[in-house]
């Protein structure tokens, strides 16, 4: 997912790394800006990383090293030692190196946390111990505060000092005794207030704030309707412990509209992106789901059967050894187990889509992407059998089916799985690459075409196996 | 969707509206937040928004005034007279300004475009011209911008005195001849930087920059990407044309998540929210879809009656009589029809929670959007009625079915769609109700639901008709 610039710049770089080129190397991480060297480190090898990020100074590495994916840093913080970890650490910023830590297996995390300061382990002890879903768990604590009685002067000064250890100063939180929240300026106000007014005049009393327990997504949802660039979060006194930044609201909008896509179409969320997640965590999340709608569909089987017996006359019975009365049981099975792979497949691509936009629109990244396609095609195959394998059992076992008609069910339920999670995840991407919205390639249309083949698929297999 | 303060604030508001209480209304707009002004306002009648809104001065009117929804602000303003409009737009922002322009019919726009200055006006028809996917659609035009060659000193003083007009003056753009972008300052590094340094000495030189006609999404991934406030929007020939801001860019992304999912469901995208969207609207672009959906799981009972024609043994095609043959051309239309229509209404309410988290958690609003449910289940009633229509005219007329057996496909198509739709809104608002995600009621889920039922009653319906 790289763009065509940092195809360019890669092979020098690489030859930099290779020669050593100490100068060259932080020239690099001190012109480019820091997310696109992170985005460029992202593929790299640990040892590479590294010898490029060593060569920048500690704030601006940390910096670099933050805009890593998580799972990057993640594996990047195991190659460390712990000193070199717990030094890392104390340089991050609050928020993300929770984030982290939270990665990291408890007896590495407390070995590296007894080499850092004692009341900055206590800091982060307590941010550690927030729900994920949180507001506690997307804040930092780095904010900028000041005491309501100093005069604008004194607080542009003060404002100074706090700065380098601020993630934003752009609005100033005012706080009264035991850190309680008393109000708020921003630094528009300071910029256009006279010097010698005190900050107990300008500020906003009572502002809008988010409790620490409250979710994330009403935190994000506060940023959102009233358009700050970071709001306040108290804890049950009413005192400030930090405050969540417009940026992470807009990654919290991302995930959850990530995991709800996810979840309606019946997949567990991923821990990382599509992209990044292992081949099997994708296979249990995915198909953990499906055996539980396959067995949904199964009682439909039971409920058609049920009607067959008593509803239809003496002579209709007759469709019981017949091949449609194999198809009218079980295709509603054969149905849902492709068209929900599909609507998976689907919704995984047109996610991955929606959160890198600028990438993939040139011919180019079509090819970057068929192995995405191709491992949809594998995972298919593993979806597919394991369906199989239980709809055969219970085609055999429960309905005292033939084995023969059983292995028909299965072969025909492994193929239409393996062509929905192919037309799911082909589809939007020929789509994209036509200009039009991937989005367009909806769950349902695809699902409609997977149940036509499915018939075509059910008979023909039928007809070359029972007859 | 009001919050439960709001409810308390409203009689108090309503009753100095009534005693034309000029003090207090201008108090009430002075202290609350104008965000939170806006939606007491949202559910007012026009006059008495305006009897409110004319308390408050020319900027407080219009801040809260831009705070209400697009659909809400189109209704106030075709309240007004021209000659109010106009000064109203003058006020406005460049970019809510021409979001709330493009609502209005032509000739009132240009009467009310004719009454503002010319050189605001070209700017107004030019921001008009963007492509409404487009970058240029979302950036406002007030952004702070500075010389190269001033001092420190110099650009505080200068952006005290743009700082009125400007959206944000957190990041200070540094023009060269023609508007050209040369570089970036942020007021953290003017606070931080000695006052006799000139600001081609720190300012971030060749930012990134998004072009005007790139889509919007794209800006919002920059902003996300690099954790920016606010992301620079440029011509063709790299002149600074305006900027996207933080709080736009959460607008885009969730935006476009409602719209993907919306797309994902097979319905096109609403104008507003979905609360807001009249009946008709909804209907129609869910209906379109749901048709067209139909007609492909007809071409798949056409497809099955051609294989149950050559498959079948002789004696099997007995079934051509019995309900068993029925049910087994037409269940897959039944099922998709039902889980389609289930599927559009648990997306609506997922959506409609992640948009507002914070409200509806407690019971009192388990009742409030209850009348929504109703709606989808006049909505199911109508979009069932119009399928089944179709299905009884394909049945009768193509498969040659007798109106007994094509009443039974419609009567079960009207049932199930209602069931869909009814589940669809009813599972997510209790499952959120108990506290759990609602987007666990997954659509193939409610489709999986909706299928054992829709087996049921096709069976039943057909019983109490053919036999």
């Amino acid at each position: 997912m790289r763009d065509a610039w940092q195809n360019l710049i890669l092979p020098d770089l690489m030859q930099m790394v290779q020669e050593d080129d100490v100068q060259g190397l932080a020239a690099f991480c001190g012109v480019v800006h820091p997310a696109s060297v992170a985005e460029i480190l992202e593929e790299l090898e640990d040892p590479q990383v590294w010898r490029i990020l060593d060569q920048a100074d500690d704030q601006l590495r940390v910096e670099i090293f933050e805009f890593l994916s998580l799972k990057r840093q993640t594996e990047l913080a195991e190659s460390l030692d712990e000193k070199r970890l717990s030094h890392l650490l104390e340089w991050m910023s609050a928020d993300d190196r929770v984030d982290l830590l939270s990665r990291i297996p408890e007896g590495r995390r407390e070995n590296a946390l007894r080499l850092i300061a004692q009341a900055e382990r206590n800091e982060i002890r307590r941010m550690l111990s927030y729900d994920e879903d949180s507001a506690g768990a997307v804040m930092t604590s780095d904010y900028a505060s000041l005491p309501a009685s100093i005069t604008v002067l004194d607080a542009l000064a003060r404002l100074r000092q706090q700065a380098p250890d601020s993630e934003s100063i752009y609005y100033v939180y005012i706080l009264g005794e035991n850190r309680h929240l008393e109000g708020v300026i921003s630094l528009r106000q300071l910029i256009l207030a006279r010097p010698e007014t005190r900050l107990s005049e300008i500020m906003k009393r009572d502002p809008i704030r988010v409790r620490v327990t409250e979710p994330r997504v009403v935190a994000a949802e506060m940023l959102g309707r009233y358009n700050f660039i970071a709001v306040p979060i108290v804890d049950d006194s009413d005192r400030l412990v930090g405050i969540v930044t417009h940026d992470d609201a807009l990654d919290v909008v991302q995930e959850e509209a990530t995991e709800d896509a996810y979840l309606q179409s019946a997949m567990a969320p991923l821990e990382d992106t599509y992209q990044e997640s292992p081949l099997f965590e994708i296979l249990w999340k995915r198909g953990v789901w499906l055996l539980f709608l396959s067995f949904v569909a199964l009682m439909n089987a039971h409920v058609i059967d049920h009607y067959r017996g008593t509803a239809d006359s003496p002579q209709a019975t007759q469709v019981g050894t017949g091949l449609s009365s194999l198809i009218l049981l079980f295709l509603p099975l054969v149905m849902a187990s492709g068209g929900n792979a599909g609507s998976q497949s689907a919704t995984l691509f047109i996610r991955m889509f929606a959160l890198r936009p600028s990438a993939g629109r040139g011919s180019s990244n079509l090819v970057n992407d068929l192995p995405l396609v191709a491992r949809e095609l594998l995972i298919g195959l593993c979806l597919g059998s394991a369906l199989a394998f239980l709809d055969f059992t219970v085609a055999w076992l429960w309905f005292g089916r033939s084995m023969y008609e059983s292995s028909v069910i299965a072969a025909t339920v492994v193929m239409v799985v393996t062509l929905g999670t192919s037309a799911g995840s082909l589809l939007p991407l020929l789509f994209r690459r036509l200009g039009m919205d991937p989005a367009i390639m909806s769950n349902p249309l695809i699902a409609a075409m997977i149940d036509v083949l499915g018939v075509i698929l059910f008979y023909e297999i039928g007809l070359l196996v029972l007859t």
